[in-house]
């Protein structure tokens, strides 16, 4: 079997990763994963939601969104419709989760980090680039407040990435295009961190259930394509 | 270990399911998984949705929702908050995904199925007591599609139950309620076929990233507790 | 003339309040007139709305809502259309009203009653059914706060019911079910006291406009009713 | 007992109609109960609302709002509040079932009659009022439809007009304005017929329940305060 | 040229203004421009918004809303419609922002001053007319707040009117009315102060761009029509 | 006087151009005016809103977003807040009304033209930017379109280009950024086409209302800053 573009099963789309794309956001990185291109900005606001109020600690969150055409025939906006879909808050709530789970929001106490995500144009994998961007955006944000000596305690004790995985004519493969995910029988998004350690796993089956041996297969592809986004990101972070 | 209800660790709270629990729809199963308990309506209408109508198919979706009074303190009516949340879009789009795996569209051709899945009262496990008591009222409700002669292929093709598993202090537990849902360092819900399949994964990290052998072993007791489900869903369909 | 029930003009349906029908209410009451099901959850919050907080007062009010699959036809979902209707905004103002009519708000004070009215299933008469089982839930939760010693004062100082009646074939009824309601000429909801006082009196000519006569004829089987419901509504309360 | 403002006990305010108020609206008609003024206009067009398409008939509905600063203070608009408050949405539904029970639907075939009714400023009385200027307007704009030889049925076949009565200081009296109304121990809203047929009876008990004696003096009083705007009505009508 | 109402191209519509035309505003205006009837009540609120908390400043802003049959047709009620359209943000924004023009919002400190501007009748220029008969409200309410010493400096400072201008049929005219709004090749709308300072100029090119000689010429005659207006608020404000 | 940035009063800032900036629509183009940076998206589709369906023509309309983090606090996401705001409406209407300016809409026949204007990054003049951005996308588009030989008639009649002036320390200046606009005591937008015709002229007085010679000085300035904008804009088309 051959992938469409030539790449192998194991085989993730060129990464690249813009630090300081904007310039008003605490941490600014374009992230591209081949065709995507999602544009994450994190944001630190000394304040925290009222329902954390009370706790002392700090929150992150994350808001995703595409811009309307971003795909290939145009989407209608959201802030026109009225609503942000059922897709978009689950993304968002996903990005969201992922993030958290590399931060100990009682060192953030006081402020809150909110992880922006706009797709600026997409090809597959938008929520997997977005936590995987939104990562070094999320230590660019926090370098910033290290430096300001805003910080008590180090809340980064983790890195984070993501990446999908899917059955495609059968066999199982590393980073899903657009073609590949429209086409996929089962479709898996993986969120690891350094460790190897699962944070979310997402699977669905689209056309025939999967059995347990491809779920094997695919978690493997997952862990491979993920130590490569933690070296990814790592020089990008050093560059 | 012990857990706090006693039950052992692949132990499935009690598991029933009351059909023509209410009179007018199609397919009417109160379904309880122990203190959880939700109204499943499965509703037969001739039309489709827009999108759909010149696909010629038919289509099955869900919707979800929770009174306001069924959880420990009162949550907010979404229908006086204006919209749903997020939680809810996420678990009625799971449920709608999760049994369109057992349904030949085509063959609902011109026919739209709504599975309204109402919790009136919640004790952890609201979506996988969703899914497996909408499977029961769907099944109701093509049965009378057939009985009425409206179906000329036969649209039912599997069985579909789901639980969800998780990781509760260190030790992987099937079914949690929600003191156990509420303490959880990992929460995994799946959805299976009656052939073993995997239709839907789901599994975030809540304390610490889990690991692969701990995900084996959640996969296995989800395992087990699915086939006592779609036994305990033969029966109740026979009975 | 004979009703196509067999009841006689002047016969209630079948009334029946389950206590406790769910857990976590301090009142939780399954109401039902004949073919009409209403869950009926009282909560008590320690809180005021905004605009009583100066007041020193307490609060007491209703919500209402129908399941989708309640009717013949399923309705759309209130929280999915991101309001509430019109009718549903007509109704929970009339319970609210109804209920605060036998409780002396200042006793609550620093509280708020919410009574929640969930229609599961629908035959006629679902305003009347809930305003007589949010009573009996109401009467529950106040009991809890008695108990818990929390009430300086007695804030339940009279008994409230409610029944429809109308004008079907010619004739006035009592307690219209769905098939006499859709074809009622008049349509008259009465809310009394056990004193048989009147809290609200709304009628509605549906085809012709009623004559007083007609109006005192449906006035006298409404105080009928209403005194059986009163003493049914005792009855379970002391059951 | 003496009314603050001077009037017996079964005295209206002053009653104008102004026709003609505005150029644009096929019956226009600014309406005065003393204090309160509200604009009536009636529109016609020659389109049903989708649900009534098949049924060939016509249809007549009402929208009432209430101009920010007609109150004492100032209340938010709800066109930027983006919703109609519930209080608002029982008001028109209460003006247009009233003012359809004068109206023969089949006859207005294909069209729809619109009535809006805008309060100008308020003192009490305004959903009264509202009706019965409301039915001038619409006798104006069925006049205007009879010349254009648009109505090939009469499709008038009533009058209408309604008002307030209530229990103000233990006394029944008519035609209550706002001073009244803020202290009335119970309201009551009339809608009556030109052969004394009621249409809707809607009465709420704001302090004590109401007694059937005091029921029957305020249809009494009702009755006789109808009997003289039916009198205006048709005054203005042929002035 | 002539223009269909015989008007000469510098000549303004008859222009009224009736104070007090409601009772409970602080300043209740209904301006008239010809046909064109608006309603501009002006509300004194002693809070300002939380935004402004801080400033220790007062605030003026303005609403506009357009009754249903204000216009040839009927337009849909913003109410109803859950939101306020473009047109009606963009002009009620206008209106605010020429009207604080004239107001130094230091000397209303902890007020907030709302001028309701709704147009009962449509003739073109209802923009323009909001804002001259707003003017007037807006001198209304602050006598009141002068008269009870609630000022501790005079926050009145101007004058403010506007007026619209454009081209139709090739050649400049003032203050067009709705069927020459409809032709207009340009349309330009101008607020300036009593000393002739420009405070907003908004023109757009309906049909061809214009050159500078006609915005030229525009200037000049809204510049004359502004000053009739200026000195017709002062004889409205004297009378 | 001299500018913050060293600029001359009647110098641009830097302005560039990239055309193809994203894949899929049919116009693409990044446009900076200095530090504002707009994504500018033409989509052209077979289709026209259901008002315009009877004329037989086309259709050209704007939308405009701000991506949370362009500005240097984070203003919260429209699609989240469930509506856009005020200033967006107008933004995107004034863009939409200066596009049309220039095109033949009967020669679009059956065909929509969306423009998406998204900021990526705001520094003063995102609205004259997104126009004059908004016109190369424009022309790309309506390239892709004749190249499909889809256009029986030219559409494109003329050139359209938009910057912001104002009066800033006193002094008139050109293409006001971030720092100028807050302190700007007069704020002029001006759009023009080609032939030195205007489009749009909206001024508005943020601190004291503007003499007609100040006017007189803006509009010279904007003129001559757009006639270099029209001459970038032609360079990049040709590029």
């Amino acid at each position: 079997m051959t992938r469409h573009s030539g790449r192998s099963a194991d085989q993730l789309r060129p990464v690249s990763f813009v630090r300081g794309f904007t310039e008003h956001a605490e941490g600014s990185v374009l992230v591209s994963f081949g065709g995507t291109r999602v544009l994450c900005n994190a944001t630190v606001e000394e304040r925290v939601p009222g329902w954390r109020r009370d706790s002392g600690a700090g929150w992150l969150t994350a808001e995703y969104g595409m811009l309307p055409r971003a795909t290939h025939g145009r989407s209608r906006r959201e802030a026109a419709q009225g609503k942000q879909s059922g897709r978009t808050l689950e993304i968002q709530r996903l990005i969201g989760r992922s993030l958290r789970a590399c931060v100990d929001l009682e060192a953030l106490a006081g402020c809150t980090i909110t992880i922006d995500c706009d797709v600026l144009q997409a090809d597959g994998g938008t929520r997997t680039a977005s936590i995987t961007g939104g990562y070094v955006a999320l230590v660019d944000a926090l370098a910033k407040l290290r430096k300001q000596r805003k910080l008590k305690k180090e809340p980064l004790f983790g890195q984070i990435a993501a990446v999908s995985v899917g059955i495609v004519n059968g066999a199982p493969v590393l980073d899903l295009d657009y073609v590949e995910d429209s086409s996929a029988e089962t479709d898996l998004n993986v969120v690891m961190n350094e460790a190897g350690g699962f944070v979310e796993v997402q699977g669905t089956a689209e056309g025939h259930a999967f059995r347990r041996d491809e779920l094997d297969s695919m978690l493997g592809l997952a862990s491979k394509g993920i130590s490569e986004l933690i070296a990814a990101q790592r020089a990008a972070l050093e560059g």
